[in-house]
């Protein structure tokens, strides 16, 4: 299995990134495309001469640059000499940078999926029942019921493929009733309830966290809008933790005994572990890694890649895709 | 001060509302009318003959009906009757019933401010600087920028009464740059940023929890799925905590020195304890309790009403919403 690796755009610089393709390297089985400086590639490529090339690429697309503009005009940026590469050869490429040039350089050079105008970035929720897909998350805004349906599509393909499963897939709404929430939601209710998935109504956000459904729909805004309250909350309440058990000695003892519990939680919610999200649409594997990613997550995010190459997501996504929207136009 | 209160819609009925009055009467100052079966009004009226009197009122319009239509037609329902009651007389009125019902009753008897179209919920979302308003929370899905603009009017001026501070107002979206998000936040946030409001550009939703923000202005879909992944997230919390304290002697001893630290971290989160949301747009003050408000939060959304009165927030409101609509006009 090879994976392009874009070693530009994250917080830390390549310098990080070089430092968790080693830690990956260490733990699962791959070649790798460094796309970067030379500088950042060199302990890769003296510790595995044999499953590391560098790529050099100088040039990156920062997270405040026009995402299409940027893809078009910087020729020689990691992102776009990687992608060019990935058409060539590669099972997937991996990056941490803006997720809006991501989206770009999957549409122009990558390109979609027949069928699929959108790409979308899909985030599995963590809970009891499996966990939950949510899609999108964050790379589209304005999207149409059209587009969500294909989302929808998408989505569960992925669990599908992932979990071997006929997954239950929701559409995100203020309400349970089909006329709840706004246009755009009532319409995407009627076209999912016409679609050959398994859908099981709408989900509220709360539901998201207790696993009402295996995928949950939603445009960008109120998927990435999910996240980060996600995000937010369970941040707060480790602070409110912390700060309780060193306010005196009862609290320690008790902080003390609770370790594993607190641990296995943060586990469970830190998104710096979630690895990378795939975005589906697009005709080869691209997952996006967090873009303040460190090394660990960053190796965590290449499992993740390894992950979704070996369960031939990418191929099951195509048939039923192809499925779907053929299936559709008959009609 | 004199408090109308609907005795219909909630989860519990109207025995559980009464008896939510019951406690509240015990601790604030304040007498009411409450419209519903006499019934249920039997213990109050006995314990308390001076500071109650009974709107007798056997119909009910629940969540299922169309709210519009609701209003309309019946016409001895509680919340009509009560709000009708409330034009001549009272200082708040309080409802626990359908959210559709109580914002159609404050739009076609109790009426809107002069230079606003839609009224919104505010929610305080807690936080450690002291707590951030979110407007809409979910009663207004398809608004556009002139809207959200109302909001974010009507949002500041509520806080500013609470607070008696200058609010940070801040618009709920994707990332921080001005042409992030929708082409309605793009729009909004213009729209704020030419604004007397003391606008300070785009919050993601973790700031919600961190208090980026004193104000967060948003459409009521957005603000529905921040507010219930909150409510979600700290629920699966709470559950994983008592699961992994439960799970053996450690945990339990761990579990009991803690106790306290929970409990305020518990407290903090625990929507039911929220009390009342006003409605902030209508012409005198209307309040929202929670739709399974048991006796005691039912007894908080009282105390919150209370407050609302006596903090001046709805001649402060109407002040600034004419100075800003004026304003506006006038340029």
């Amino acid at each position: 299995m090879k994976l392009i690796i874009d070693a530009w755009g994250s917080d830390g610089g390549p310098q990080e990134i070089a430092a968790g393709v080693l830690r990956a390297l260490q733990s699962y089985d791959f070649h790798a495309v460094f796309v970067g400086p030379k500088a950042a590639a060199e302990p890769l490529l003296e510790a595995y001469p044999n499953r590391v090339e560098l790529l050099e690429a100088q040039e990156y697309i920062s997270n405040t640059e026009h995402p299409v503009f940027a893809i078009r005009k910087k020729k020689n940026s990691s992102l776009v000499l990687g992608l060019q590469r990935f058409n060539e050869e590669g099972d997937a490429f991996v990056s941490a940078g803006s997720t809006g040039a991501l989206l770009a350089g999957g549409y122009f050079i990558t390109k979609r999926l027949a069928g699929i105008s959108r790409a979308c970035l899909a985030v599995t929720i963590p809970n009891p029942k499996g966990g939950t897909v949510l899609v999108d998350t964050g790379a589209n805004m304005d999207t149409t019921p059209e587009i969500l349906h294909q989302f929808a599509v998408l989505g569960s393909a992925y669990v599908e493929a992932q979990r071997s499963i006929r997954p239950r897939v929701g559409l995100l709404n203020v309400g349970a009733e089909a006329e709840k929430g706004d246009r755009r939601s009532q319409e995407t209710y009627q076209l999912l309830s016409e679609s050959s998935l398994h859908f099981i109504g709408n989900v509220e956000a709360r539901g998201l966290l207790a696993g009402d459904a295996d995928v949950v729909v939603c445009d960008g805004f109120a998927g990435n809008v999910a996240l980060k309250t996600i995000e937010g909350t369970a941040s707060t309440f480790f602070h409110a933790l912390k700060d309780g058990i060193y306010a005196d000695m009862r609290g320690k003892l008790g902080g003390l005994l609770l370790k594993p519990v607190f641990r296995g939680i943060q586990e469970m919610y830190d998104y710096k572990a979630y690895g990378a999200a795939p975005l589906l649409g697009v005709r080869k594997p691209i997952l996006k890694a967090h873009g303040n990613s460190s090394a660990d997550t960053f190796a965590l995010a290449i499992r993740d890649a390894v992950a979704y190459v070996q369960s031939g997501a990418a191929e099951h996504i195509r048939e039923l895709v192809e499925g779907e929207f053929h299936e559709s136009e008959t009609n």
